[in-house]
């Protein structure tokens, strides 16, 4: 069964603008907290993906705004794994409010891959495993 | 001649990550430095377009991230009007780095239109003719 | 005994600058959460404060910056009341690592209070009642 | 004459809360962006001081808020240099609003000095000179 990691956080003063809403670039800094929180349910963090000499930088982003999450709210994460290439993985995203389910947005991040040296390359091997690893189906 | 705004913004410490480069989530306020501009150099405000009644929340987002801006670079965010319809319209971004012109980002956001009682509107026609209003062609 | 509430962050990369550790403006945002967290804890919610009619605008920030919080910390925001006066209210703060205890920064944030129409008031009884009941002593 | 440097910045939404005004955090990226501005004007700047090995991270933070910025407002940050000792040096800083000069808040930084190796440092001299400079007075 394909993995699904589910993020709480709370929505501060400081998320918000002043059309009462969460300003449309901190659903960046939630999809951000839903895949760090993703890569460690799989048991890595990508602290250690870094330290092994690897960064995925994001490459590129899309976001749908499908309602607006308010001052207080708990917003859920729902973060999975998209696409696995040779050189670039995706992840996906679903924010909803805790308290009613409304979806709030949708969107992907999509990441290269570069070495230690900066320069593009293949997504290490364990990094595809671990994150690829399914959960185990209950039997 | 359609119109581009060009929009410069200093790089500063609270932009980056420990990546060393701006971190992601922070070209959506670049975009949105260059929009508001846009609209001031089209002869309004956004601020005008909310008091006349409207607003134009962002429903969706869509960036390319190319190459990376760094502390202290100086980013030109060159904004054009896209795709304008009944009750949406879009803007197109172009961050580049002004030292030497590479091409950092390239995306777009796409704004409905919602009146004073948050009800989904059509775009005034006021505020579409501001917009588009081409620049003169130099004889 | 006077109540300290705890609340616990996870750093993001959008937390972080290029000098590796959490950029200063950000522990203004551990504040705002720890605070919100107090009040809740206190059995009431800031948004409340906010229906009933006032609101309770920071008017001064002190912080000293001991130790940095870096990328994937959990950082533990202790927050307490601090003294009440008539038309303003402290909140102090003392942000430590998780791992190792260590004091990151401490600090305290002041807050006025307006009423409704945006002047200020008197700090409502309900609320200062609310903030200041003590949590009992276990016998 | 000891110099005042003035740096201009326009309120984009993402600096607003729900409140409809700056949030409090944010004043400290205007106050980052007037002392970046303040080194760039004495001749060098922040980038080159890390570049010559050294740092100077935020100790101390210290802000009155006075009034409040509103979305679109142009405020202008006046950075001066404070106190320079062997191991710490203090920038303060008055926010006002361009369009009525109205005070919005004032603080300091107080930074400390440390070398490429992350250990506390005196003040490089050559910063120390490039900062303290006086601008010629006008004859």
């Amino acid at each position: 069964m394909p993995r699904t990691c589910e993020t709480k956080i709370r929505v501060i003063y400081g998320d918000t603008d002043q059309m009462n809403v969460v300003y449309y670039a901190n659903y960046l800094r939630f999809f951000e907290a839903g895949r760090n929180e993703f890569i460690r349910e799989c048991g890595g963090t990508y602290k250690e993906i870094e330290k092994s000499g690897f960064m995925l930088p994001v490459v590129e982003v899309s976001v749908l705004y499908k309602a607006a999450a308010r001052y207080d709210d708990v917003v859920v994460v729902k973060t999975s794994l998209g696409e696995v290439r040779r050189v670039s993985l995706t992840f996906t995203y679903e924010v909803v409010r805790e308290s009613d389910g409304a979806v709030l947005t949708t969107g992907f991040t999509r990441h290269g891959c570069l070495n230690a040296s900066g320069k593009p390359a293949r997504l290490p091997e364990a990094v595809v495993k671990m994150l690829t690893l399914d959960v185990p189906a209950l039997s």
